[in-house]
């Protein structure tokens, strides 16, 4: 009874500890805010790479100075910033130009556009939003528009781009987010006399926001006049690179085409095999289940969609073909029981793969084992 | 400047709020430790899932009412209570016997042996190892053992066991870690007429610490004398599930050699393909580079390990074979350009994994955030 009751006092110190951290969360945040909103009136840039970097090596000593794991303390301060980050995303961001620009969303009503108007507008640009629906009031927004953003499914893109681009002003700069850049940036050259840019935003519509996502650029014509946004993509904490379009392409397939393809095959053989999800999740590791949880997500989405991101084109198919053709090798070890074959084939990507294979067991360990914290 | 100057004592404030959470931090540790320490001496659970819960949900509460979004708040607390489990990794837990245990790991020198010698001694129980070095060690020991755990490669398992079982005392509990279970459990029951069970452990040796781990436990004959084992598995924060052992070695073909295979497969076609890893760092988004990075991992490891566990016995190898033939008939689509097939093949899919997809969906969707938090 007596340890029951110091337990207890123990347990209430706890929650007061806990109650002071989350008191101390929110003063933080109301720093953060207005940290923020001093950056957004003065046009500072919010990011800063250089000042995260030395917080997060400062915070790992301090912490390793009060024996906690400073790598623990280094994903903990990492958690605490993303939280201010969030908190920053209903607001205002600062705009790279000194006059708003007129930005049109071709496909404005799907998941990405919406997403990106609500960006533009918050940064203080003008955003516009045209669909099937309204896509007779095109030629009366024209004469305003900076830049036109197309963003329809894969398979309209192109047709989406020939309509639209007569409708343009020569010095409009045309651009669009298909997931593929070389055949959508030549219909847009081909269509458009002015300047164009090609853009792909590595990731989906349902992130909180845009801070240190991909943003993938590819010139076509004049793409320097597009400056302004490559520089308004950082003001929303994106990691902007430039790319050639084939070389992007040719990532992709493999990246895009590859994966959804495999994911579809995983489901199919589950099914085929008759192993139930569900059931697989009680044989689950931590790591095994964030797999699972990643093939299963892809069919609670449209299969148009899937269909579309995997016979997106030629190449992509011949991929496919490629792999098909690649495993059927690999299959003859396994029929032939030469496991002697298999450690060879294993060797030789080990050294294809060089170093990054160390660094990815470090880095898959941390991930592993913050996934073993949350999910199970 | 004056802005400046703002931003500087700004700043400032944020440091100083860190530094207040890095001293609760410590705090809270130093009361984790006392609770543990008193529950250690009073032989009381160390983990109560009940309290877990009731915890976590008043901190949600309390977090809402502060502004911060409960879920952020729910991930945050579990962080902080991850780090306060291992924290105690090194120290000692309780004891779920009232003697101490004599437990033989064969293979103890390895990985997975080291790993739970020493949760074994740390809980008051008395572990020893043998190998090949100190076989001959084996008769003296045998008389004191109330358990021997065979941790070996799975090429060897089954000649390990016969060779030690005879010289074992008939009330010795025999068990394995292989990840396999069927072959190794009828060799065991061959072998020894006492108390066997069938253990698969699902996690590599590399864990900071056993919490929420996942432990298979296979009966072989009078499996509830090792009920003292499964409680102390417990008491070391792991999840125990009774499987048999058929089921077990069905879903582990596909989750340990299909997986393994397919990341194989993975490796050596980038290879083929000639995309170097680091290249494809440029142009991932978080999830990508974890999968990138869960790829990678495998070939900073032992070829023939790996071999092993693919090659483990001719059902896993068959798997392979029906899973090769499965994708032929896939490929057929894409060969002839059928999305409407795909389309379909895609929506059987999705039925067949009903409310298992969307919950994939929102689990995912979390893991995507961290890891965009994370990784960048």
């Amino acid at each position: 009874m007596a340890d029951q009751k110091h337990l207890k006092k123990q347990r209430e110190q706890i929650d007061d500890i806990d109650n002071q951290i989350l008191d101390l969360l929110q003063q933080r945040n109301r720093v953060v805010q207005e940290v923020i909103q001093t950056k957004v009136e003065k046009q500072l840039p919010v990011f800063v790479a250089g000042r995260e970097e030395e917080k997060t090596n400062a915070f790992r000593k301090k912490a390793e100075e009060r024996g906690i794991d400073p790598n623990w303390a280094e994903d903990f301060l990492r958690m605490v910033m993303a939280s201010s980050r969030a908190a920053q995303s209903a607001k205002t961001f600062p705009r790279s130009t000194k006059e708003p620009k007129h930005v049109l969303y071709v496909g404005g009503e799907g998941g990405m556009g919406a997403l990106y108007r609500k960006f533009t507008e918050n940064s203080g640009h003008i955003a516009y939003s045209i669909d099937k629906g309204n896509w007779y009031q095109l030629e009366e927004m024209a004469p305003k528009l900076d830049m036109v953003i197309v963003t329809v499914p894969i398979r309209v893109t192109e047709d989406v781009i020939r309509r639209l681009s007569p409708k343009l002003k020569p010095d409009t700069i045309l651009a669009d987010f298909t997931s593929n850049k070389s055949e959508p940036l030549k219909a847009m050259l081909d269509a458009h006399s002015g300047p164009v840019v090609g853009l792909h935003p590595m990731h989906g519509p349902s992130v909180p926001n845009l801070s240190k996502q991909l943003m993938v650029f590819c010139s076509g014509r004049e793409s320097e006049k597009a400056d302004w946004f490559k520089e308004q993509c950082r003001l929303w904490g994106m990691r902007v690179i430039d790319a050639e379009p084939e070389k992007h392409d040719h990532v992709m397939n493999l990246v895009q085409g590859l994966r959804h393809f495999v994911a579809l095959l995983h489901g199919s053989f589950m099914k085929e095999y008759d192993l139930n999800p569900e059931e697989m999740l009680e044989y689950s590791s931590p790591i095994y289940r964030a797999e699972l949880m990643m093939t299963g997500r892809i069919f609670a989405q449209d299969a148009e969609l899937y269909a579309d991101i995997v016979f997106a084109n030629k190449e992509r198919r011949e991929l496919l073909l490629t792999f098909f053709n690649h495993q059927k090798k690999l299959m003859e070890m396994v029929e032939k029981d030469d496991k002697s074959g298999f450690i060879k084939e294993f060797e030789s990507v080990t050294d294809f793969f060089g170093s990054f294979a160390s660094q990815a067991l470090k880095e898959s360990g941390y991930l592993i084992n913050r996934l073993a914290d949350r999910f199970s």
